[in-house]
Formats: C-alpha cells, sequence, structure tokens
C-alpha cells in the first residue's frame, strides 16, 4: 500500500483489483524497465552515481509480488525505498505505472514472440525433412473430409510447412511496431523532466520509440496484433490436429501417432485416444476466446489508461505459451508419426481419367467429366491407373508429383534460411541494446 | 499412470493433457459422486459390506490430486486400490470417467448457482431497500449518455432489481435441466450390470436422470446453458459499473463511490479512480470470451466424450466464480455510493413542456413538441418546472413518481419472496436426497 | 425526416445510421405495438373515437419502409400523420421510439421462438418414430472419435432427442421473462399521460410488464436470453452434423445421406460431399459469432437506450431464423438417412468381456480390465460375441438395449406430449390477448 | 445445376447451401480468375485462338449469378458453354471452384485492402494538418475517465494518428503473404495439365504463388490474417467513438461534433444524440463477433476444402467494407468536431506541482507526492499554475507542449511519406500485371 491516497489498507478495491499474481509473468521485464529508467534518470543528472548504484542493486534484489500491493510496480518502489531509503522515492519521477507496464508488456511479447518464432523455425526444418522422406508415401487428402485424388505424405506435409511459413511472416513483420518503447511518457502527457526517451529505448533493444505519450501509455493494440495472428496459426494448426484424430481413428485407420500421444480409457481397455490432439484442437477455442475476451475488454474503453487493460495481460501470455506448446506438441506428433495403410477408393482416380480423356483425345473437360460421372452414378466405374501413377501425372508445381516436389522443397529451404536469418538479425539488434545497458549498469557497479 | 495401456509414464500426453490443476476444482464433487457409485455397488449385491466401508474410508480420506496422474478420478481409483487392495479395483465396474466427470460437473455448478442465486436475492434486498429511503434524490438519467429527463436514485435502483429479478428466475428455470444424473451411464452405452440409476440420482440430490446414455456421458448443453445465461447477467451488471465509473467522473461528478471503492495513481496525487468498477466491466468481456471459448471448443467436436470437454471446465467456474464475486462488489457499491449532487439541464424538461401542452391544451404532441423544438434550437427555451414537479407528474406504474415507486417496490418485494421460497425449497430438496445418501453411509460406517 | 431538429435531410448521420433495412423484419410488430398504442389512447380518453378510427386504418394501410428515414417509426408515424393529418400526431404522445421499439422486438422474437419451438417438437416426434424402427440397426458410437462399444441407430437417435428436449424447455422457460410488455415506458422515465400499462400488454398478448421503465426501454435481456439459448442449441445440432459429415465419408462409409443433401465438385466426377450438414456446422460457428457481437456491443453501453442496440437486431432474428432453418434440415436429414453397413472392431467387445469376467466371476474390475488390455497390447484378443449380444446384456436406463429403449421411448413421448401443451395453452394464451385488441379494433372501425 | 451428379433440380442441398447472394460480392473478380485461366489454357496449347475469343467475350458479357445455381461459378460456367457451345465446356479442366474461388477471394481482399489504406491515408494527414492548427487548444485528457493533467487538442489528434499509422503499417506488411496466387492447384492436388502458374500469378497482379496445392485450395488464413488486423484497427476507432460519445454529453460538454453527426428524440425536443459514434462503437463490436465466426468456423474443419469455408467469405468483405466506413465517417465527424470549453480541474495540476518541487527542490518525487497528495486530502489544495503553464512544462517528445507537437507533426509527415509511397508502389507493380493480361486480351479480341 504505497500510493493510496483513498481507501483502507484491507479494502474491497484491492482485494477485487490487484494483479499480483498475474503480474508474477512480467517482474523480469518490470526490473529491466524500471533499471533503464533509473539510468535515464542518473544520466540526465537527476539521481547521483551513489544512490543509482544503490537502486541498481535493490532492483536486482527484488524477487517476487508479496500479497499486500496492488501490483509488482507498487511492490517494486516499496522494496527500492525500504532497501535505499526515502532517496528511493526518485523513482517515482518522471514515470507511471502506466508507461512502465505498457514498456513491461512489450518486451515480455518480444520474448515469447522470440521462442515461438525459434520453435517455429524448427518445426518448418522437422517438416521439410520428413518430406524429403516420403515422396511415394500415399496419403489421403480429401475436400469435404470424402477422399478426393490421390497424394503423398509429403505433400500433405509441405502444406503445414505452407501454412506455418505464412505466419511466420506476418508474425515477424509485426515485430516492427510491437517493438517500439513507451518509456518515459508518464501517466499520459510526458512529463516535466527531460528525458531522452530514444535512449531509454535503445537500452532496451527497441527500433523505435512510441512518439504520443497517449498512445504510449494507453494503448495495446500493437501487442493485440500479434496476438491475433498468433491465434490464427493456432486455429491453422487445429486443423492440422483434427486431421490426426480423424485419419488415426480406428474407423479410419490410415496414421498411426506416437504411443506418447495417445491414451486410453478406464473403462474401455481398447482404446487409442489421440489425446494430445485433441487438446491442441481444444486449444484453439480456447484461444479464439482470450481474443474475444481481450477485444471485448479493449472496445469497452474510452482513450487514456484505465484498470479494464490489466484484465487483458494475462490473456497475451496464455495465447503466446499455447502457441509454443502447441507448436512443439505438433512437432513431436509429426515427426513420429507413421502411415499405417494406403487408403484408396477406386473412384478417387475417376478425375484423372476425365483429364486424360480430355487431354490426350481433345474432348472439352465438362464432357470428358460427365462420361465418367455417368458411369460412377450406374456403378460400372473402373479403373486401371494407380494411385502412383496418379500422382507421378500431375504437372503443376505445388503438386504432389515427387519431382516437383523435390524443387518445391529447395525453394520452401531457401525461404527457410532467409527467414532464419532476419531472425537472427533482429535478435542481434535486441541483444546489442541490451548489452549497451548492462555495459552502464556493470560500470555504476563496479565503482 | 493407473489405466495407461499405451504409452510411458513420462510421455508428452500426459504432460499436455492432464487436468490436475482444474481438477482441484471438482475434487469434492468427484469424492460424492464416488461414493454414490460405491454405495450403488453395494445396494445392487455386488460389492460386500466390509468392502463398502473400506471403500468409503478410502474415499474419505482422500484428500488432492498429486503430480503423474492424468486427472482426479485416475488418482482417486489409485487411492481407493493402495487403500483398500484389489477389491479397491471393483470401483472400476458399471463407470467410467466418462459420467462420473459429468455427474461432478452437475454437482459443482449446483453449489456455485446456489451460492449466485443467494448472493442475488441479498443484493436484490439491498437495492429495494436503499430504494425506498430515496424517492426523492434526483439522479440523472440518460439515453445516448445525453441527460434525458430527470429521475430518481430509487427509479435508477429499481431498474438494477429489475434487471437482476429477471435473469434470477431465468437461471432458477435452467436449474431442472441442470439438475439430472449422468451417473451409471458408463462410458457411453451404459454397463452390464444392474444398478439403479434413479436411486443414484436421488442420493446425489438430482430431480431426475439424463436418460439416453450418449447425452449422459457426452453432452455439456445443461451446463452451457446456465453459463450463459450468467454471462448475460454479468453483461447487465457491466452496463451498472459503466454507469460508476462515468458519473463518478471528476468530469460529472454526481456520484461519489466509497472510499474504498476507488484507487490513486502512481504519479498523479489527485486521482480518485473507480477502479473496483473498471474490474467489472472487464470482467463481463472476460466472460464473454470464456463463453466463446466454451462454444467454439464445443462445436468442434462430433458426438461422444472428446477430450477437448476437459478444457472447457475450468471456464465453467471461471465465469460462476467471476459472476459471485461481481454480485459481492456490485452490492457494496451499491450500498455505498452517495449523490453528490443534482445534474440538470433546464432543457431535460423541455418533454415534460410538451407533454403538458399537448395533454392540457389537446394539441397533437407532434405539434406541441416541434414548438419547443424550436424555441430550444433558436435558444429561448426557459422553464419554470423544477425537477421534482416533473417526477410527480409522471402517471405510469415503473416511473420515477415516488408515489408510483411505492407501489412498485411492493410488487418487487412480493416477487422477491417467492423467488427466496423457491430457492429454499430446492435446496431442501437437494439436502434430503444428499442426507438420504449420509444416512446410508452413516448406517455403513457404524458397523 | 420528421423528428430532426438537428442535421440536414442528407446528412452523415442519417445514411450511417439509419435501420431501414433491418427494420423491414420488425414491420408488422411494430405495426402492431402501435395499434396498442392508439386503442390504448383512445381508452384513456386522449383520442376521439374518429381519430382514432382513422389513425388505425392508416396503420393497416402502412406497407413498407422507404428511404429518407431514419427508421421504421419515423416512416409509420410520417405516414399517420400523411394519411389522418395534423390529429396524426396524437400518437407521439405517451411513447417514443424507445418503448416501441422494444415492444415490437419481444413480439418479433416471441413468434420466432414460437416456430421454432414449433419445429422442435416435429423434429423430436421424428426421432421417436424413427428411433421405433431402428432398435437393432447397429451403429457406430464412439468416444475420443474411436469406436468405443456396441450401440444402436435408436441409441443415437434418442440421444440427439434427449438434447434437443432439453434445449426446448430452457427455451420455452425463458418465455415467461421474454414474455412481458415495456409498452408505455416513453423514452426512459414514462409518460405524464395515465395510460394503463397492464391493459396494453394484455392487448398484445403479454403475460406481465416490464415494470421499470429504465429497464422497458434499454434492456434486452430477455431477448439476449434465449439467443444465448438458442446458440446453445445450434451448436448441439452442429455435434450432430459433424457425426453425419463424419460417418458419410467415403473412408468411413457408414452413413448414407439422401440425395438431396448431397452435392459434387466441379472437377471430381465421383464425390457425394455432405454439404447441408457442412453447412450447418458452420451456421454453428456464425452463430457463436453473432452472440459474441451482440455481447460485445451491449457490455460496451452504459444503461439508458443507446443507438448501438439498434445494431443489435439484425442479429437476433439471424440466429432465430437459422436455427429454425437448421431443424428443419437436419430432420430432413436425419429422417432420409440410412445405415449402410455395420462398422465394427472385435476389440470394441473388449469391455463386455471384462464386465462379464467382473461380474460372473466375482473379480474386481480393474483385474479384469488389465487382462483384457494386456491382451490386446499383445495382439492375441479375440471374441466370440456378437455386437446384437453386446447390446443385449445392457442393464441400465438409456442403454442400447432394444427393451429398455422401449421403455425409454414410452418416457419420451409422455414428455413431448407434456411439452406440447404447454406451448399450445401458451399460444392460446397470446391469442386470447390479441383477439381481445382485434375486437376492440373491429368496433372501432366498424361504426 | 451444371455439375450435380446426385440430387434433384429443386432439392434441400441447394436451397440451404447455395451462396448466390454472397457470390455477387465476388463477381468481378471471379470472371478475372477465369479470364487469367482461359489466357493460360491458350498459352498452353490446350485451347485455340477462336475457342479462347470467344471465350474472353463470354466471360465478359457475364452479368449476375441467376437463381438455380450453387453458386457463382456453375453459373458463370453454365453462361459460357451456352454461349460457346461445347467447347466453353474446356473451362472446367485443369481448374475447380476450389482454386477458383480462393483466387478470387484474394483479389477482392486485394481491391478492399487498397481502398481502406488509402481512405486511412486521407485521414491521417486530415489529423496531421487540424494537429498543425490546435497545439494550444486546451482539450481534456484522462485515465480510468478521470481527468488526468492538461493536454491539448493537437496531442489527442496526433494520439489517433499514431494508432492509424501502425495498424497501417501491419495491415501493409501483410499484403505480402496476401498477394500470392493460388490459381492451378486444382480441387486440391493440381492438374494433370501443364499450366504455368507463375505466369498466371503475374498476369493478376500476384507477387508470387501459394506453392502448395492443399494450401493454395483450402487455407484461409492469409485473408483471416488482414480482416484480424482490420478488426483491430475498428477497435482503436471505437475507442476515439467512445471518447466523442462522452465528450460530447450534454453532462461534460466539452466536444461539440457536426450538426451532421448527431440526430434527435422522438419524444424529447432537446437531444443531441452522437449517433454515428455510437454505431461506429456498435460496428466495431459487430466486427468482433464476425471474427469469432470466421475463426469458430475455420477451426471446426480439417483440411482440404469444405463448404463451411462458404460461410465465412460474406464476412471478410463485412468487415472490411464497415472499417472503409468507419474511416470515412471517423474523418468527417473529427474534422467538423470543435472545443466547446476548457474543462478544467484544479487538481490537474497537482502532479507538475510535485514534479516541479521535486526537480527544482531536488526532493525525491515520493515525498513531493505525498506532500500533494495529503493537501488534497484535506482539501487545501491550490494551484497559481495554469493548464497552458503545465503544457509548455512537457519535456519530452510525444508530450503536448506546442514545440515538441510541431517536431512530432514534422516527423509524422515524413512517415506518412513514406507510407503513401510504399502504397502507391504495391498498386504500381498490381497494375503492371493486370495491364500484361489486358493486353493479351485486347490481342486476342481484336484478330
Amino acid at each position: 500500500m504505497l500510493y493510496r491516497s483513498w481507501g483502507s489498507s484491507s479494502d474491497e478495491a484491492s482485494d477485487y483489483t490487484n494483479s499480483i499474481h498475474e503480474d508474477a509473468e512480467i517482474t523480469e521485464q518490470v526490473k529491466l524497465t524500471m533499471k533503464a529508467h533509473v539510468i535515464s534518470l542518473f544520466l540526465s543528472g537527476t539521481v547521483d552515481k551513489p544512490v543509482t548504484r544503490d537502486l541498481i542493486k535493490a532492483i536486482n534484489s527484488f524477487k517476487e509480488v508479496k500479497q499486500g500491493y496492488e501490483d509488482v510496480h507498487e511492490a517494486l518502489e516499496d522494496h527500492l525505498i525500504k532497501e535505499v531509503g526515502e532517496p528511493g522515492g526518485w523513482v517515482g519521477l518522471a514515470r507511471s505505472r502506466n508507461d512502465h507496464v505498457a514498456t513491461a508488456l512489450r518486451l515480455k511479447t518480444r520474448d515469447l514472440l522470440d521462442e515461438l518464432l525459434n520453435s517455429l523455425l524448427t518445426l518448418r526444418e522437422a517438416l521439410l525433412s520428413k518430406a524429403e522422406e516420403n515422396k511415394e508415401v500415399i496419403f489421403p487428402v480429401y475436400t469435404h473430409f470424402q477422399l478426393a485424388q490421390p497424394s503423398t505424405l509429403s505433400h500433405y506435409l509441405l502444406y503445414i510447412e505452407e501454412e506455418l511459413s505464412s505466419r511466420w511472416r506476418n508474425i515477424f513483420s509485426e515485430l516492427s511496431q510491437l517493438n517500439r518503447s513507451p518509456l518515459g511518457s508518464g501517466a499520459i502527457v510526458g512529463t516535466n523532466l527531460k528525458v531522452d526517451r530514444q535512449k531509454e529505448a535503445t537500452m532496451l533493444g527497441f527500433d523505435d520509440i512510441v512518439y504520443n505519450t497517449i498512445s504510449a501509455t494507453a494503448s495495446r493494440s500493437d501487442i493485440i496484433s500479434v496476438v491475433l495472428e498468433v491465434a490464427n496459426l493456432m486455429v491453422s494448426m487445429s486443423r492440422i490436429a483434427e486431421d490426426m484424430v480423424l485419419l488415426s481413428s480406428n474407423m479410419i485407420d490410415v496414421v498411426q501417432l506416437p504411443d506418447s500421444h495417445v491414451s486410453t480409457s478406464s473403462l474401455m481397455p481398447h482404446k487409442r485416444n489421440a489425446v494430445t490432439m485433441e487438446t491442441l484442437r481444444a486449444k484453439a477455442g480456447l484461444i479464439i476466446g482470450e481474443v474475444t475476451s481481450i477485444l471485448s475488454i479493449y472496445k469497452g474503453t474510452p482513450s487514456g489508461y484505465d484498470l479494464d487493460l490489466q484484465e487483458m495481460n494475462l490473456h497475451y501470455w496464455n495465447v503466446l505459451e499455447e502457441a509454443i506448446r502447441a507448436v512443439k506438441i505438433l512437432k513431436s506428433a509429426i515427426s513420429g508419426m507413421v502411415v499405417k495403410r494406403e487408403v484408396m477408393d477406386v473412384k478417387s482416380l475417376s478425375t484423372d481419367e476425365a483429364e486424360l480423356t480430355s487431354i490426350q483425345n481433345k474432348v472439352p473437360y465438362r464432357k470428358a467429366y460427365f462420361d465418367v460421372a455417368s458411369r460412377i452414378k450406374q456403378g460400372s466405374y473402373q479403373s486401371n491407373l494407380k494411385p502412383q501413377d496418379s500422382i507421378r501425372m500431375k504437372a503443376v508445381i505445388g503438386s504432389p508429383n515427387p519431382d516437383l516436389i523435390t524443387e518445391e522443397i529447395k525453394t520452401k529451404r531457401k525461404f527457410l534460411s532467409q527467414d532464419r536469418e532476419k531472425l537472427t538479425s533482429f535478435s542481434l539488434k535486441v541483444r546489442n541494446g541490451m548489452n549497451l545497458m548492462k555495459v552502464i549498469e556493470d560500470d555504476l557497479l563496479q565503482e
């Protein structure tokens, strides 16, 4: 209870509104933010070196938020004042919880995105490798969940890779708006102390600042952007999980998931339930709701910081952390999954026949199509083709034809390599900024 | 790891899919369900009295779910087998986790609804009492957030009461579908053992059974119904919270919230932020998302139990518990809130003038209206009326006229009393069923 | 442009905010509401008989909303003034668009619910009849989409019926809050004219009034309640649709949908896509979003009517009309669907074997279970049972045992008959109220 | 009824599942896609020049989808066959509705995004211009809807601009994934005809192709990405609309909206309701629901095209078109809005005093803060500062200090100019591709 001018120490506001539990997730980022702020106060000539040193030490010794505080910011400042004495109160100058939490949220999001983007690169690599080895393994692809035309496991795996790489690039491109610093914006109009916001930004590895102080303190849109795109990724993965649940059913029995991904029943001794894939699928539904929570809460606020924004925080991490877990579990499932049998229906070769008739006999396709269709309807349709023939006939890039798959994998490897370099380069820039702050900190502590 | 036929003890399925954390919420209900099941096995002549007694004791001694289990059901059965020995394995007969969790979820929901409905009755009582005392206190009501016509605090409080009582009755009426027993339905087709499902239902305080065993084990719709209606209640309360945030703003300054409901800023020493009301408002947004999660997950499943359903559980309790907290915080805020000043705008009396002209001078309303409107537009509008005159002129039930308010409160008190009796009677019936089981249990333990 | 005191005739407000398109859905209900209001003005002695007669005639001659109006209410009043002359302006007295639209929305919702509840009764009847004829037809039921234990088509159909009947009862029970009249509440505080709100309610077939005038004019919660419950129904039906899509896939091939429910591909001549069931499933997703829209919009408003509420209207009808269409399409699909083959896996009899061992040999179930489980894992599991044996062994009500199914259908028929009576009785009461108004109207017109 | 092998001409599938209404939105894009496909068939040597010419003419003469078709694709092909005769059936080769609709959806989305991004540039320009003229106009900014510290209209307008420019860049950056061609991917595995997918892509102004044919035909994630980000934009604009509704209320009366944005009441002649801003706010809630619909539907499908995807289409356009309308209405409202009065509370200067004390007297901020806070609590707080003094003291970039505002506008103008160039350059590239196709078309038609 540091700031309270109103209310009593055991009041309902505090019980109902405190964010101690949620703030555990951002404690490290709040400490980093405070450190940049303290160094900024020192650089502006406001706080002298000994007090700055004591403050840095005290920040480093802060562990966790205890009961009785509204949030991590109050707890941290109280800790600093208790450790450093009255001069600890300098940290209240030229900052508020509004700009500090906005900064910490961006740092935390950046950390989680780095982990997510890296885990996606790993999964994409695994998909390309497995695709290379399964160019001839027949695999069912369907439209309307009806077996469509013959395909291969490679073709299916490259589909997953393409979905993931598209999301990867969108998430990465949103980093440039996210990675901007709100620090130095005070509660909403900035501060009367001349602090260098660009310098603070650099020390925290940001690319630029969020200029306007209302936007800096009260907007969550840059974070929401990435959370929305991660939700989109999650739903894409859910469709893959759905495929796995269906194809590994004993009623279809095409796919065998690794033993470590299935579970049994307490009553029925024979079950092999695809529980990890069911859970991943459900988590996507969960995340649709988290996104709805975030947007509904945010929409309900006027401009300027409102406490409503605090209720959104936990959901950012839930979405990002669930996505990271999902990428990892999907990597494990897909890597270990094997194709048990060729599922085939001779009628799934009918399209090839209509195409061949049209191309070779110069017959307009619709005519060839109706000819085949009527034989199917009469039940007289037959074919000499094998699934392997069908896939070899495919003539466009992106199709399951093994030669074209080889070519596609080459292109995809190139893209993957480019994406990896972009992320490495981004991370390096972030680290350079943070190192700068570390050098200043070390310098202060050494003396 | 009791049931696992597949997978290893430290596998990914278990890490990713276990529900130990969530199951802590339903441990007591799972124990009750197991107790009814064990007594049912005893009554059917399947398990003898000594083993039954040991099982009951072992159920009672079960405390919490430890790491290493998939869920509370596996942990409980393992505990029973460890306590009772091989005969403990009898409890696996004629039941599965599917019917047990479905039963426990309904019991838990029933418990929380009982608490919610009671807390709503308390709030409604408080609203009626405060309404009785504030029939002449002028209060702003608005449409489009523009001051409309004069009203009173009583009128506003009765509005809240009417909203709450309508939700109360809908929630209560949904209890009859919710309070049906799934027990004895096994995994999905029932069991070969002849257990008395109606008897089991009675012992757990249910009104009837869910007949079909697929519905009993794999449907969550009865729970979703009440969760949806509670979300509806929550959004109604959010609108009230929004009123409080706006009217207590220093830019309007009509309402003063109790000190225990406001907080200040870390930077700006003058702030009195309506933080509990902001949080309540945000929680409503949170719950919109929880409901979306639940529906999105559920929609994505075919019939029959899927593990996706497990991911929905936690959200039921979140919604219900947040609603209970919100009812309590709203009661505290509204009870302690005071009106600081009459907010008035002479133009808000213009409707009264147009009505009076129309009624007294026998002029069609639209003509009287345009006459007043043109004076307002020209800036020449004036009125001798006072807000108090305006409210006294109101002539329909439900309006702020103090005499009609008195009448309305009387009606509302009657409704409240009826609702209280209905809930008491429902609770009594539940308790009678549970007592029956308790008698059997005591009888078994005594010998 | 009747009411405008501000703005010009071709302004942006009107272009952006008019609800002409949406209001087409409630034109009849708005006319009914206006008629009750006019008769009420007449009964209160405010408007004389000749003017009342002219107004009634003019209401009856109103056809549709033309461009240039904000909404149906303005268009109707303008029509009345044009038809009746200046005395037409009497209808502006003691009413506003706020109480009129609130009334019309409840009338429209009531109409659609009547249709929905009736179509559900028809579907439930069809399900019970088909269940009666298919007690021995083996049908796959699954948990985790893995074949579980043998069941029958009857068992599956009764599951659907139980889901629908539970939703039916909840929807019906919410009618008592919905069917209350807001009429006579003016803009928000009622009116200075003494109109009889209870009499108005009776004439429109309402059970009671919404007492408080703020609640009456500005609350949508009673409508939201039924929309939410209908969304719940829709999601239940979506799970059935999902079953149909999956089981009719040529990879499983258990169910054949009627020809009128499948479609083919423009490229692949062999496809039999379960398009109606896919659409139904998608409509459930659509409705989850509609519900989210409604709740998000509503949450974002303070108390009192806001124009935001207008944007919610269309979504009520979308949800209800899609549900009605879905019930009908589901009835057609289920009625015409046939079972093509017995899908069986000998392992799905393993539970019966474990149960029999436990019951007959007095072996604790868990022991019997592990014995069977280990044989399955070794690949040595075999069984002499037939699916028909399995279903005959089931011993609890609600299971697929044909004898118990017969008993269950009997109970369900009784419930269905009770529900039908309740709806008939409700409709009768509504019609009696409306007839009363008709009698007054005829009386006025005759003279 | 062109493709139907199953079903009858008046069946339920067609009634329930046809998309004629929705497809009106993409007719032009479907025609463009078909034209590129026909030219591609010609370039591959499959269709000769005369037939190609006839097909192009027939595509150009196609107007609208009539009743009796499943969708625009079937209607267009039927039209081509009727116009061109049996050779019209060639268009069925090497394509399916799946790749054609996927292509048309991306073209349509691209068109709408171009319009949206342009309208945002116009609004940003207007904001910067108005900001330039209002650097000294005092404007209330608040946190927790409590007046915080003095600010200016410029400061508030630059906040809006910063929000919009951040969304602008994210939307623009997602164009690179969106603007990839699915054409040539057939139903799901491509085709046996060797068509040049990269050439087709170029002719439609795409940057690249979606490689994998499953991803190309069955993924909607690239479209969903932009729809999600546009929803995010919409919610940001909703917060601004909320500000306008609140600040223009007669209870606060700081902002006057243009007459063309307000409306009145049918009962209360004095009302000036901020109806466009209420509608914009509601539309944001609507769009949250549309996004939920899209994600819920999409999540519920396995991989491969499902008819569920058709139900998502309309919602893409709703979201994008509503956003375009909202940008325009917001531009009009903000451009015409005037500040009526300085809203001030002397206590909102207390932060300045605490900061000054801390900075000038070298007192740790927390001490200065508590000193001011206690004076406020005792009611003895006073200040000689004027709001103008306060804003001049602000010392960080992004604050309302007029000198720093001037600097900020300069930076923002530079960013705006860069963004405009990026969009121009993108549009040029698209147009170049389309021109290439036009040249080929003209060439074919001329002969």
